[in-house]
C-alpha cells in the first residue's frame, strides 16, 4: 500500500486492513501502557485511538500488545535447524526479527554457507537480519572450510538485509591496529560493527571502543558491563544455553543505563527454545528480577531497533511495521497471537502455517557434501615419545579448560586412554578438505567409563571431534558420523548407539526443531549410559576445540596452548 | 590522524596530543560523572583513565567536562547574524553542533541563500548542520523571493553537511497526501525529517507521524507533547526568543522519556544569546525546574547526536569527537573551556581568536541585493469603499492575532490610520522582484501615538512591513530600510530616529553581533519614544504578515483569512 492510502487510513477516510480493539499498549515511547485502538494498513501502524474502522477486528479484551522482540545477537546455527525451521521456534515466542551472525556455518562453507542462510531465511514469517563474520577462521592455528578477508566480506554489503559486520572476536587484533583486521571495519564503516571482548578493561577497552566497535555481549559481571557501558559499547544482556549471564548483570538495569542494554540470546539449544523460549524467557526473566515490564520489553525492542538503525521497528507507532506481540500477563509475557507486517503468523504458541494439514514441507536445496574423511585414514593410536602428557582438563559449565600433565597409560609403546583415571583419548579429524591431518591427544572431565562420542559441531572450524574410552570405539563414532556428511553420534565398539545426522554443513538436519530435540535426547541419553555424568558432554566437546579461549584445546593442527598462542607437544 | 595511531595513544604506546586531568567525566552512556583523565588524539577521544601521557596537559582540578551542546533546532538568521558571527555567540557557552534550517534566507535568495549559510560556516568553530527547507514559500498567499520544489531539494542531498528535511510546517499538506509535500518527503526518505505541527492531536497526528516526521518543537503544554511522544515523534523543548515553551514542559522529562527529548532554541535574539546565552541557558534552565544535571545535559547532547544519527559526536567515549564543555558548577553549567575536535577555541565566555589583536575579521562575500523597492510606487493611501474596515488584532507575546471590524476613519474619501483609537495603517511591499503590489490594512495593539516603523524582517517571505500613525513617517520609514538594502527603521515625519541595515538579505549586516544587539537597542529605543508599550514591536509586526497563523495577517496580496485560508477585502 502506498503511502497516501496508509494517510487515509490514518486520517479515517478509509478503512484499515485490520483494527485492534481493546488493547493495552506497551509505548515504548513514553514508557507507559495506555489503552487504545490499533489501525493497521498496508503492514503498518496507521494510527492509534478512538474511531477507526476496519474490513477486519479483533477484539483484545484488555490484553496488551508490544512491538514483535528483536533477538539482537544470535548463531541460529546454535539451534541445530536452519532459518525457516528455527522461526517455528521464536516467532510464536514474539520474535519477529533477529541479528543474526551465520560464522558457524562461514567456517565451513564460507561464503556460500552465508548465502544459504540469506536464502533459507528468506520467506521466513522472521526477520533474519545478518551481520557479516568477521572472523573466518578464528586463528592460524586450525584449519577451516573457509576464509573470508575484507573483500569477501564487501560482497555482502549489497544484500538488503546484511546490516553490519559480526562479532569482531578477534580483538587482540583490533587493539594491535593489526592491518588485516582494520581492512574489515573499514568496510563496514558507517555500519553497526558487533564486538565480542570477554573481560577487557583499561587501555585496551579504549582502544577496542575506539575503532568503533558499537557492542559485546560478553560481560559476564556488573562491574565489567559497567566499564564498557561508559566506554560507549552499548551492553547486549545475554541468556545463551552454555552462558546464562542475563540474572547477574540485572544490577545494571537503571533508568539512566537502560537506553544502551538490549537483550539477546547468542546460542540457544533446541531444548531450550521449545521449552523455556527465546527472548521472551530473557523478558521474563528481568522482570521476575524486578525490573520494570515496560523496560524490560524496551531492552528487547526499542533499543535493538535504535541500536542496529532500524527506524522500521522496534515499537508501536504510526508508520512503523506491525510486528506485535499480544500477551495477557504483563508480569510474565507469553504471547498469544504475533503479528508480522500487520499479518497474524502465530497463535498460541505455533506458526499458523503449522495448523494446515497436509501443507508440503519447505524444502531445503542440498548443500555441497562438507565431511570428507578417509576412513583408512582414521588411526588414533599414539605412538609415545615420553612418559608425561599434556592433558585438557575439563571444568564443568565453563569453556575455559586447565592445562593438566599427566602421567600416560603406556601399551605396547604406545599411550592409551585410560578411564580409570579420566583419562580420555581425544581427536580432532580435519574434515572440509580430505587432507586427513589429525591433531591426538587426552582429556579429562568427560567422565566416559567406556565407548565414545563424535560430532561435527567444534567451534569455531566444525572439524570432526571424538572423544572415547578405546580407539574403536572412537573409529565407530567417527565413522557414523562422517558417513552420515555430517552429525552427533555414540558409540560403544562396532555399536552405534545414538546417531543425529547434520548433513547441512556438518552442522543442521533438513528436519523439525522437536526432532532434533529427541534426536539430541537419545544422544545425551547413550552417553550418560556409557558413565559420564555431564548434563552435555557434546556441547562441553564441541569447545574442547576452539583455541581462542584458555587454557589447552586441541585443533586438527595439535594440542594448542592458547596463553601462549601456539601449538605445543603432546608428551612432556 | 589514522586509526593505527589513535590506536597507539589509546594502548598507551604513543603519547597523546592533549591529556585532560582531574576531570569530572560527565557520562552520558552510564549516567553518572566519574573522575578519570581523558587522553585526546587527532582531534577525537582516544581514552579514558589512570596512567597516560601526552604532549600537552591540562589540570582541570576537579571541574566537570560534558559533551559539546547540541542545538537540535535553531535558525540562525534569526541571531541576525550570519553563521561565523552567530558562532562568536554560542560557541563560548559550549555549543558546537547546531542543526539549522535556513528557511529565512532560503525565501529571499533560494538555493544561494542556502548555500550562503553553507559557505559562510565553513570552517567556523562550530559544526552547522543543516536541513533542508521544506516550505518555501509557506503558502500561495504571498509573494517569496524564492520557491524550492522537491527537485530543488534534491540537489542540497549531496553536500556532507546536510542532514535532512527541515520542519514540515505545511502539516495540512502531510495529511492529505499532498504531492508536493509527498515528493519533499520521498527526496529525503531515509534521512532525518523534523516536523512542525502545533496543537495537532488525533487521527490527523498518526497520518502526520505515518508520513515519516521525526520530532515536533512546536510543543506548548504537556499533554500536547505527550500525545506526539506516544506517536514517535521526538519532542524539542524549546525555549526561543518569542517562544518560551521549556519550563512548561519540564513536567514531561521522566527517566522513562527522557531519551525522546531534545533541546532547541529555534530563535533566539542577539540580546537574549549574549546574555542569557544559548542551550547552556536551556540546560540551567531544566535543572532548576529539578532536571537531574546528567539528565539536562542528555537532553543536549546524546539524545540530539541519536536522534539526528550523529554516531561521532553527543558523547565523550572513545573514538568520538573531542568537542567537550569544561565548568565548575554541575548545578548550573556555564562553560569555562569549550573545545572542539580537540583544540580549544573559547575560554571564558570568549572565542580564542577574538582575543587575537589586529586579527582582520571575516569578510563576507556580498550577495545580491534583494530589496527591490520603486519609491514612486510607494504609495500607502487607500481610497475607501466602505464604512467598515477589517483590523487585525495584536494580542501581547502571542503569534496568533485576532479579526477584529471597525469604523474607518476616513479623511477626503479616504480611510486613514487614528493613533487616538489605536488604529495604524500597515502595508506589506513586494520587495523581491520590484512589482510595486502592495498589501495595505490596519492594526491594532501596536500602540504607535506618531511616527513609524519599518522592517524586510517578516516572516516567512520577508517582504517590506510598514506600520504607521501617518503615510508620511511610513514613507520615511520604508524607504529608509529600502535604501540600506534592507533592515529596520524608525521614523517621524522626514525624520529618520534610528536605522539598522541589514543587507544581507535584507535580513542580516555583515557585522559583530554586540553591535546588532546595541543597533536593536537604539530601534526600540526610537519605537517607545513614539509611543508604542509592547517589550519588541519590530517582533510583533515581524510576524504580522505570517499567514499561516490565524485568525488575521496581511501579506502583498492582501489581508488573509488564515481560517478560511484566501485573501478578503479590507472594506466590510
Amino acid at each position: 500500500m502506498e503511502l497516501p492510502a496508509i494517510l487515509a487510513v490514518a486520517r479515517g477516510d478509509r478503512p484499515a486492513d485490520l483494527l485492534l480493539r481493546k488493547a493495552g499498549l506497551v509505548n515504548v515511547f513514553s514508557g507507559e501502557v495506555h489503552a487504545t485502538e490499533i489501525a493497521i494498513a498496508g503492514g503498518v501502524i496507521a494510527g492509534f485511538g478512538r474511531g477507526y474502522e476496519a474490513l477486519e477486528e479483533i477484539d483484545l479484551d484488555g490484553r496488551f500488545v508490544a512491538p514483535g522482540f528483536l533477538d539482537a545477537h544470535v548463531h541460529i546455527e546454535s539451534s541445530m535447524v536452519p532459518p525457516a525451521e528455527f522461526a517455528r521456534a521464536v516467532v510464536p515466542r514474539g520474535v519477529t526479527t533477529v541479528v543474526t551472525d551465520p560464522h558457524e556455518i562461514a567456517n565451513v562453507l564460507g561464503l556460500t554457507g552465508i548465502c544459504f542462510m540469506l536464502d533459507e531465511s528468506e520467506g521466513a514469517p522472521l526477520d533474519v537480519l545478518v551481520n557479516a563474520p568477521s572472523c573466518v577462521p578464528a586463528t592460524h592455528l586450525e584449519t577451516s572450510g573457509a576464509r573470508l578477508e575484507a573483500d569477501d566480506l564487501a560482497i555482502l554489503l549489497s544484500h538488503p538485509r546484511v546490516l553490519g559486520l559480526a562479532e569482531v572476536m578477534n580483538y587482540p587484533g583490533v587493539i594491535a591496529g593489526s592491518e588485516e583486521v582494520l581492512a574489515k571495519l573499514r568496510v563496514f564503516r558507517g555500519r553497526p560493527i558487533d564486538g565480542h571482548c570477554p573481560g577487557l578493561s583499561g587501555h585496551r577497552l579504549s582502544a577496542y571502543a575506539a575503532a568503533g566497535i558499537g557492542n559485546d555481549h560478553e560481560c559476564t559481571a556488573v562491574d565489567e558491563a559497567l566499564d564498557k557501558l561508559r566506554a560507549g559499547l552499548t551492553i547486549f544482556l545475554r541468556e545463551a544455553t552454555n552462558a546464562r549471564n542475563l540474572r547477574a548483570l540485572l544490577p545494571l538495569v537503571s533508568p539512566l543505563t537502560e537506553r544502551r542494554l538490549c537483550l539477546c540470546t547468542d546460542d540457544r539449544h533446541p531444548a531450550d527454545l521449545l521449552e523455556e523460549g527465546s527472548i521472551d524467557h530473557l523478558i521474563r526473566i528481568a522482570i521476575a528480577g524486578g525490573v520494570d515490564p515496560v523496560v524490560a520489553i524496551r531492552m528487547a525492542t526499542l533499543n535493538t531497533a535504535e541500536h542496529y538503525g532500524l527506524r522500521d521497528r522496534g515499537a508501536i507507532a504510526p508508520g512503523r511495521r506491525a510486528d506485535l506481540v499480544v500477551f495477557r500477563d504483563l508480569a510474565a509475557p507469553r504471547a498469544e497471537m504475533v503479528f508480522r507486517g500487520g499479518r497474524l503468523v502465530a497463535r498460541n504458541g505455533k506458526l499458523l502455517s503449522d495448523d494446515q494439514p497436509g501443507r508440503p514441507r519447505r524444502v531445503i536445496p542440498a548443500l555441497p557434501p562438507t565431511v570428507h574423511v578417509d576412513p583408512e585414514k582414521l588411526d588414533f593410536s599414539i605412538r609415545a615419545t615420553g612418559s608425561g602428557v599434556r592433558v585438557i582438563g575439563v571444568i564443568p559449565d565453563q569453556l575455559v579448560t586447565e592445562s593438566l600433565v599427566m602421567d600416560a597409560s603406556l601399551r605396547d609403546g604406545h599411550a592409551v586412554a585410560d578411564p580409570g583415571r579420566d583419562l580420555l583419548k581425544m581427536a580432532v579429524v580435519e574434515r572440509h578438505r580430505g587432507t586427513g591431518r589429525m591433531g591426538l591427544g587426552f582429556v579429562r572431565g568427560i567422565g566416559l567409563k567406556r565407548g565414545a562420542i563424535a560430532s561435527t559441531v567444534a567451534h569455531d572450524h566444525h572439524n570432526l571431534v571424538v572423544i572415547g574410552a578405546d580407539d574403536a570405539s572412537m573409529r565407530t563414532a567417527a565413522l557414523a558420523v562422517a558417513k552420515s556428511s555430517g552429525g552427533l553420534a555414540a558409540a560403544e565398539g562396532e555399536n552405534v548407539l545414538a546417531l543425529l545426522p547434520l548433513p547441512l554443513a556438518g552442522l543442521m538436519p533438513d528436519r523439525a526443531i522437536e526432532e532434533v530435540r529427541d534426536g539430541m535426547r537419545a544422544l545425551l541419553e547413550a552417553a550418560h549410559s556409557l558413565g559420564t555424568a555431564l548434563h552435555d558432554p557434546f556441547m562441553a566437546m564441541s569447545f574442547l576445540a576452539l583455541e581462542v579461549i584458555p587454557a589447552l584445546k586441541l585443533t586438527d593442527l595439535g594440542l594448542v596452548d592458547v596463553e601462549r598462542f601456539e601449538v605445543v607437544p603432546l608428551f612432556v
